[in-house]
């Protein structure tokens, strides 16, 4: 089946040659030409603008966005949108907002443009070999480019999730849980490493991701994590957070839902953004002033 | 090889199938004659006292205790070493604290028997398939026995940790992320549940344990538990805890190590079994004081 | 000096005779006439519409809005706003969100019209005895509406914190305090009723509420409550939120600040509302799972 | 009243300046001779050994020790047990903690002597002027030391809490308490840090501290704190923890009662006491193993 794919950056291209793989037509456009270039030499068509991408794709047109969520992904519907005619089908495969992608189904059917929210998991090796794949939208729209899904995903990892914005809203829980998955994984590496044992990190990774009841794909990583940095001491322990983990507790906050474990698990990543904690000094003030407490001083 | 195992509940039944599957002589006890007479229908060679179990191995004995942790443990153990010999090995397989492990080793030791403590994963399904062992104690001991526990473990499921207490001690902190995890995928259905979306949890989990960041054994059994009862209208939402949970806690607080998610997934449990909550009140009550905010009457 | 009042509520009521008692003329509105007529029999001018409340007025006019955040605020300020001129001054002494706050003292600013946010705090006896508030806006403004703001304040309990929407923002946080410190209380009273000792409550919150490091108006509160009733049998453990403790943890996601302590009181708050935890139903099913762990049927 | 005293430290100098100011004769002994010649010059009897504390004293004697919990109660009671005799009182004002005490008051009796666990609060502050004492014992004891415990408390600030080891329980779970009202505390400050507004923090704790809900100690001594030090940039923001916040936690463990913040105050205490959180390394090391994110390298 005939794709036209917008974005070739860490995840696009890999998608690429995984729908290629497929027996799929894939044509690609990317602001960086370098990268269009090389989908061409590996087998695709690189093209040089959104206009040229959508004139080489016949009607009803497939197309799927694989760019940053926000800014980048209005900008481009944006010129896309004019692009494109009644019957042509976008596909969001990045990490949008499911409100925003909600609202991106209503302002494209206003046009006859019919939209997928596809919330997509797996990683970049996922990307390549098979990912995850929850798509929010029409169940005929879906239906009709469900062989270009089947042909990037894994066997049963592929749900059409619901209406508009349900992919993207599964897949911000998805990630939600991750947090506190990998949380609970780093906790318990972090009481290892406090207790005087002297475990092997790797092997123990690798024992509990055989046969244990929290084997996990996640688990896996570790052991990969500590076979090549034993110590970790090459990382800083600073944990950015890309925006499902903020949406996810924001959601729970709008429904009233305790996701106590969730919540605390980005609050961590938070904190570790800080190389000092203002609430850390308050706390250490207070103790100060009733007890006479020792406190570190700043120029220590 | 020659094992002696005692205890045949859900766990030592399963053990034992297991270890014969892989051609081990089992000779077991347990205080219920039936489970040692079923264990004899199925091949082994059930006995009716601690006594005739000793008295059927040959020296060094190999034997392995699958009995609850805490007194009977205990009350096992005391009996079990007036009878046992110089070089005969013990290995407990329950979910001892790890502390009373690292003391038995070296009450036994005293007596020239020898000790490994085994923390074992997997669940009944692993006792009887491949479990997942984390082994402490002497390296010679456990390359005695290792031939057992390779035929009871799945590949890269067994590891000598470390000295006495260490297996027990990766035990019960792979329990203490085990809480984490379920307590973060139940989070994230508790948003879905409370979410406008109408979504097939069945589904969910299917999706999310094919191909995604989060799929693991706990996401699998969560697809079983809603194939069976989608909604979970059958079960109570009160969660007991057997005491590794409480003890990776405690062992945090004991080295200082920051494990908010493993804590809050434990109270949370502790929450559940409250039917009201004392602390629930004290707010209530706080919020009708300085607010005059309308309080729920008991009797509503 | 002359102030009009909107809202003659739990709230309004006691501060216009705060207001009064003060010296000060107070002019009322309320949508319940009933209230209006009641102020005018302690001493205060009920009317019986915002126009009459304006016409009554002179110029430039100091209105006092002590009305529900969200829509009633709005809607009030949209009736409000044609009848008012330049230089006329509205306080809005609600919870309203800040950013509300923010756009509402730009699109009156527009018209000439000077507003300040005003959190306050103390409760309904506060309002009567004197408050705390926190008041945003333009420093000139703050001045001129000073000795009203003196007269019902406590002596240090009244400041101008900043531009626009600062007040609100104060008294949002302090809210988001209250709910961590309420908390706190809370589960040291819980722990004291798990505890084998047999506490007299009222008692313990007396001598924790004289002397101690945790002496509070809180704690007593916390005495009176138990006071009342000794063991809190009269209440249920369903604990509401007004909003403040809600947008206090959003604004911390907003500007990535770590506030595990505040996030966990709001949720805690949450779990009470739902008689039954989806999520502990999801813990359960798991543990059934994997372990054959009794569970408690939903039927028991 | 004559009243011994052992421990002429921090708090212990404060008492007994506090306990002659309401006309007790004090007689001490402290390991540093300077401290209990200070004493002597300051009105009380300054002695240089136990043996001396106990000869001056008349039968049945009444000795307070303010000495560190645990090694150091433990070694004074041994010292102190032969030298006294039946009927007299021991009274320990320390943060013991209360499973000793109740053990303590056991081995005591056994002698003849009775034991009362007095806990304290207050601070240095308190101690000078006016602490709140919660008292664990048999009545009739407490009755007769109570003159010298009125004399030393604030008005209300004294308690007979109940039987031996309540005293300190009670001053135990306070600390809890005091731990997540601190908390609580310093994450407002942190939102209030990370937001645009530019607050006064002295001005915002002094407001706060008169007429708010959460106006307490606590919130004065934050007032205090900001005004030596408005950014508090002389502190770093590591906060220690001296045991009983530990026990209160391990407490509702054992009693399987939910603390959730009690809990994370005491751990956001540990991650302050580490320069690198392993936690964060791992969940760091996570994020680039499946998503490729930019990791920040140690060295940068």
């Amino acid at each position: 089946m005939q794709i036209g794919l917008i974005g070739l950056g860490k995840m696009g291209m890999q998608l690429s040659l995984n729908l290629m793989d497929s027996g799929h037509e894939v044509t690609a456009y990317d602001v960086n030409a370098e990268a269009a270039a090389a989908l061409s030499a590996s087998g695709g068509i690189g093209v040089r603008s959104l206009e040229e991408l959508v004139r080489r794709l016949s009607a009803p047109r497939k197309i799927w966005m694989m760019v940053p969520a926000g800014d980048v992904t209005e900008q481009v519907l944006r010129q896309l949108k004019p692009l494109l005619g009644p019957g042509d089908i976008v596909m969001d495969g990045g990490n949008s907002n499911y409100k925003d992608s909600i609202r991106r189904a209503e302002e494209l059917a206003a046009a006859g443009i019919r939209f997928l929210d596809i919330g997509t998991s797996g990683g970049t090796e996922g990307a390549r070999s098979g990912i995850c794949a929850m798509v929010g939208g029409d169940a005929q729209t879906y239906r009709e480019v469900e062989p270009l899904l089947r042909g990037i995903s894994v066997a049963y990892g592929l749900l059409h999730a619901g209406p508009a914005g349900s992919g993207h809203f599964l897949k911000m829980i998805h990630n939600g849980i991750e947090y506190g998955m990998m949380q609970a994984i780093a906790e318990g590496f972090e009481i290892l490493d406090k207790s005087p044992f002297e475990f092997d990190y790797e092997q123990v990774a690798r024992v509990w991701n055989n046969g244990s009841v929290i084997r996990s794909w996640l688990m896996d990583l570790t052991e990969r994590a500590f076979s090549k940095d034993p110590g970790l001491s090459r990382l800083k322990d600073v944990v950015h957070a890309s925006g499902e983990g903020k949406w996810t507790v924001e959601t729970a906050l709008d429904y009233g839902a305790a996701a106590p474990v969730i919540a605390l698990s980005l609050m961590t990543r938070y904190r570790s953004q800080d190389e000092h904690s203002f609430s850390g000094k308050v706390v250490a003030a207070l103790r100060n002033e009733f007890g006479g407490h020792a406190v570190v001083a700043a120029e220590d």
